[in-house]
């Protein structure tokens, strides 16, 4: 019979991070304050709350300090934040947190355009960050974007993806997310791509981060579950669409991703009354967010 | 390992008439018309055109008679029309048609709001319009809605909606769809209710007819592909969200769909860019479309 093997889904928050980096408006850090502190308050488990990259690039999160200092952190939620390299790391390091985000792709291209440089050297460098961090008491958790496909690149082999996630567990990743970074997947990919770094991973957790593509993301994220993946990625609001790059489309939205999983009987954490109010409140801060639709009102 | 073992799937378009009915602005005849050749030109391979509702009920599809019969219709194409009753059978015989199209529900209370009458008086009336569409060489499509839940009743058994839909059978209706009417389902639930209504069939073909909830939608659908469905409804633009009831939100856009199948190298004879085209004009003619993201741009 049909059935879906996982009880309990963690999902990893990271509208704060990812679904406002490219509003160009300055939302104003109290702001941004709120908005993590009703993520806490709806339940998540972890939240990706800013970014250390270097204020040039990202203004939008130029107050990443600030932010960290001053939300209401709860003990039982993972805060992080996403650093570019070990200078990152290093403000990481002085703001007190136990967790960062690292990023690459698994597109040679797509890596050269979006760090400026090789998947060898994005390697290099993150074995790098990993030893500083363990040696400071630092989890780190690496995206690996364009998993499911590259825009400049085309079709990425699963067992690429497979290699660069058990490199990645190598150097100490404890979490690895699987970036859909332009929505391009299906869900046989999706399933395929899943189950091909699953077995490559011994101790490290899987994540899916997909993008939103018309309602197949969700489609998406079936496959991930019955291919057995419990970390979700998403965002209040489906947050991080960017007016700028038509090709870069919002994130799944947690509200949607909540009911979903209530709907199927596996657990979140997450309050979906509170969680939706936190969706609005997000909505509220872009001036350019798409229409997001929740789920239905019975 | 994974796979969907699913060639080819109808695409059921319900625009032209679940997708129009319920905006209020009269939309004009000639546009009707339009959209109707658009969807012929796309590939459509059934378009369900208007209904024979009478009037008073359904003001905006007063004009069937004329849409039916101004259409440029494709020999390969079915075009059917809603119908409520013999009256409405009657209509649908005097304007040509080949198939048309009744509707029940699998709930009691839903039943008796929506059509005012009992389950057993609505099959007896279904097998009167069966028999007479038979005579005149009339196929009949039944939609069964709330089959995977009311907003009224609660849980629908699924193996209640099987019951009916082997009484549909019997009757002879050819081609069954199962409506989740207010977008009330989850993947297990769908895939369960698709198995046990599949179980009773013998001859009949069985659809799925989903509603909008945030793309929780196209995760029931890849359920219901998964357990055996080839024939899913659809409108272009997700249009049939109604601004007088919030529990009913759009159908499911076929764009989205026809692009998740192709990505799936599922055959639908769709041409993906004309029945984005489509979908397009579709949401120009109504006020209150949702926003409906297309899926990505890649």
């Amino acid at each position: 019979m049909y059935k879906i093997d996982i009880d309990k889904v963690k999902i990893f928050e990271v509208c704060p991070r990812d679904g406002l980096q490219n509003i160009k408006e300055f939302i104003k850090t109290d702001q941004k304050i709120r908005l993590v502190n009703m993520l806490t308050d709806a339940g998540c488990e972890a939240i990706e709350v800013t970014s250390f990259v270097h204020p040039k690039w990202v203004p939008q999160l130029a107050d990443a300090a600030e932010v960290l200092s001053s939300i209401t952190m709860n003990p039982n939620i993972v805060y992080n934040a996403l650093i570019p390299n070990i200078k990152g790391l290093e403000r990481a390091i002085a703001s007190g947190l136990k967790e960062v985000v690292t990023i690459m792709s698994a597109s040679e291209a797509h890596n050269k355009k979006n760090l400026n440089m090789s998947i060898a050297d994005s390697l290099a460098q993150m074995k790098e960050i990993n030893d500083v961090a363990r040696v400071h008491g630092i989890r780190v958790r690496s995206y690996i974007a364009t998993s499911f496909g590259c825009p400049m690149q085309g079709k990425i082999a699963p067992e690429y993806v497979a290699e660069i996630a058990a490199e990645l567990e190598r150097i100490g990743s404890y979490e690895i997310s699987l970036g859909d970074t332009t929505g391009m997947s299906e869900p046989v990919l999706s399933y395929k791509v899943v189950k091909a770094v699953k077995r490559t991973l011994s101790k490290s957790r899987l994540a899916v981060h997909f993008h939103r593509s018309g309602g197949i993301e969700f489609a998406n994220i079936l496959a991930s579950l019955q291919a057995g993946v419990d970390v979700i990625d998403s965002a209040v609001g489906g947050l991080g669409g960017c007016p700028y790059a038509p090709g870069a489309k919002g994130n799944i939205a947690t509200e949607v991703l909540v009911e979903m999983l209530d709907r199927m009987g596996i657990e979140t954490g997450i309050d979906l009354a509170k969680i939706q109010k936190a969706a609005e409140y997000a909505k509220s801060l872009d001036p350019y967010a798409s229409c997001v639709e929740g789920g239905s009102d019975e």
